[in-house]
């Protein structure tokens, strides 16, 4: 299964009086990434919504910090999808400062219809795109 | 003309790594006590928006940041309404700690149409609640 | 065991263009929550760590999100300390709107030195306050 | 004088519910283009910060919005030095997507001492490559 890798260069809106990122900023760092995946896939989430009524939302996701990024540091947020079935894909990403493991996480997407929120199967042009990258 | 009045708590995801509060966020701050202000004359912001297709939103702003709050600090936000016409208001805005003013700010809040985008005049019900305040 | 509650309100910060709180400003409502959980207890986290060079830092956390929260919800964050011994407190938090159960969180908090980062034990003195509370 | 383009994509973190970027953010936009600006011409505000005791902040700005950004936007953050002497530089900051221009800034930063966070001389070496820079 292949990785995606995103760059991710750490700003002073991403720190915190503690001097390092402040914890929910991670968070941010993912959403980007998996948005630049389903780029790289050809997917726009404008799109997917605007024309398919989709919308992906976090379900559920564990995370673990392991050690603290800084002000300035270059990252790499390091994705790959375990699984992508029904109405859910299931990430796991990896934040890295070089050779450094910052922070893990496993992250389970919802696939949702956009406006009742309900879910919605993700649907087979872009399910066969995924499974094209795993 | 009154002032209207709004506590602020200082928490982590306020700050920078400079080890106070982020430029950025002060804005944030802001919006809060405009929104409570509205509150308080007995408009939700999400009801005139559902019902009288109406969005307040940022058309310019002045800033002078004269010092820096810092974490947990326990912050005022002293609001005023200096002019509501046609499609427009005027906010004169000051941030203290104390007796201390740490940041001054001339908003001028736009009335738009919430799908357009376009101008559009501040009712009538609203107004009078405005002038009545000040 | 008591929960100490701590009602948060969405402003428009906090929401994104899907129209609900943004998934990483959750965890900005349990932070300031865990914050003036010390507070009630006597604790300002800048006394601790200048005093008692002990600052305390999300270790991992487990997250659901069950229903989405909207831009002029009133929400309430309940908090329940599980375990605090050694360099560790482990913290349940969910986040209702009214009956309505929005998001669940494990979190687990790690004491640090400020300085070095390393795990430092919680001292006793605030132990005691905590084990008091539970 | 020469101008300094970054760019910047809108993700769902920088949106609001009103669907386009929350007024705030934009000012995280140009901090961002400040900052590889400074990265540009060689210098980085850690080292400044540890190795000079100098620290950048934003004194004052105005700013005016006259489009909104939107989810997934491509926007380019133009950036020109217009003033640097003493202990302050003045910004122009514009925000385009492709010809349209969303948001103008005028930005006066100050140069200060990283620690008692009173105004500090910009060091000579760092004004001849902004000088060679306009």
């Amino acid at each position: 299964m292949q990785t995606f890798d995103w760059p991710v260069r750490v700003y002073y809106e991403d720190t915190d009086a503690g001097g390092v990122v402040y914890h929910a900023n991670y968070l941010n760092f993912m959403e980007r990434a998996r948005t630049e995946w389903l780029r790289a896939l050809g997917f726009e989430q404008d799109q997917l919504r605007t024309e398919h009524n989709l919308l992906f939302a976090v379900h559920s996701m564990q995370l673990t910090y392991r050690r603290p990024a800084r002000f300035n540091d270059a990252l790499l947020i390091q994705s790959r999808i375990n699984k992508a079935s029904g109405a859910s894909m299931q990430f796991e990403q990896n934040i890295y400062r070089g050779e450094e493991l910052l922070c893990q996480a496993s992250v389970r997407i919802a696939s949702l219809d956009a406006e009742s929120f309900r879910p919605k199967s993700i649907p087979t042009f872009i399910l066969t795109e995924m499974h094209g990258d795993c």
